[in-house]
């Protein structure tokens, strides 16, 4: 039985992010889970226009996208809780820059996306930046056979219908293989 | 230690969904991945240029975007690996319409968005179609205190670096809320 629950975001869970910006010279990060791909080297992020950080990513041209794991899921959610505006954020991790020179990065999160900005899509009270992939770092401990293992990785999913935060489960199949079974 | 990974789009797990329209006046369902939220009101799709589906979201500027179970694997699985072009895959499932009219929807879903399109954004290779949602229908059994439950819904979590299918985990904290303990 079908129920009608008017306009309803449901694409959850996501995985929640880290993002780092230059904002006034200062490295500073916000917690983002509304957050996309759009092909394999470029990703996006809904960010509401009165963030502190976005004023940053339009200077720079340039964010990161950091993944923490479970284990950080206390300092990712303080991320969103306090506005770099009022806070200083700078000391809350330890920073490292790549290629691009203006996109802080995480040490404690095991993955690290280095973005360019190549797009920003105006929404009445949202810009969605469109960033394209210019490096990504990860820790060689979430690795196997020398890709990403997100069981190694441990994301936190986010979701807002019903306000959590979730751990990745199982395996359950593979892609473009699974499916196979229905054509015999 | 860091290790660089070059461009490595590492934005995952992201939830696997079914989207559904309208070619040649039939529907036809296909299996994408690569979505995001743009705001509360607004989801993407990063969508090949080659799919057969993609002229069927411009001719009509409607889509729906259904979120399978793990129970729908094996389907969900099959809809990204035959094209609609070959292969017609409107009986696959039981298909409604909303008040939109042109966005085919999976009864077999539990949550259904439809639609319309607001925006394509030109990628080389792929269509980003911008969608704000229209309505959201669910089944009643995925709901607890009248909001979407995902521990009830059980979606389909894709990785496209360890080419994996995964299952939620389990709820480990509050949104809003854990962060707060920093403060003490």
């Amino acid at each position: 039985m079908k129920t009608e629950l008017g306009v309803k975001n449901c694409l959850y869970p996501l995985p929640t992010t880290i993002v780092g910006a230059l904002v006034n010279g200062k490295p500073n990060y916000i917690t983002i889970a509304h957050v996309g791909i759009m092909d394999l080297e470029s990703v996006s992020l809904g960010m509401n226009k009165r963030h502190y950080t976005n004023a940053g990513i339009k200077a720079n041209k340039t964010f990161s996208m950091n993944i923490p794991s479970i284990k950080l899921v206390k300092e990712t959610d303080y991320c969103g809780l306090i506005s770099g505006k009022n806070h200083s954020k700078a000391d809350m991790f330890g920073t490292f820059y790549g290629k691009l020179k203006t996109a802080p990065m995480i040490e404690q999160c095991s993955i690290n996306m280095e973005c360019e900005l190549s797009k920003i899509v105006d929404f009445p009270n949202h810009d969605i930046f469109i960033g394209k992939i210019a490096t990504t770092y990860c820790d060689e401990a979430v690795l196997t056979n020398d890709e990403v293992d997100f069981e190694k990785v441990q994301p936190i999913l986010f979701s807002m219908n019903d306000q959590s935060y979730w751990s990745l489960g199982k395996k359950i199949a593979k892609p473009w293989s699974i499916g196979k079974e229905l054509n015999k």
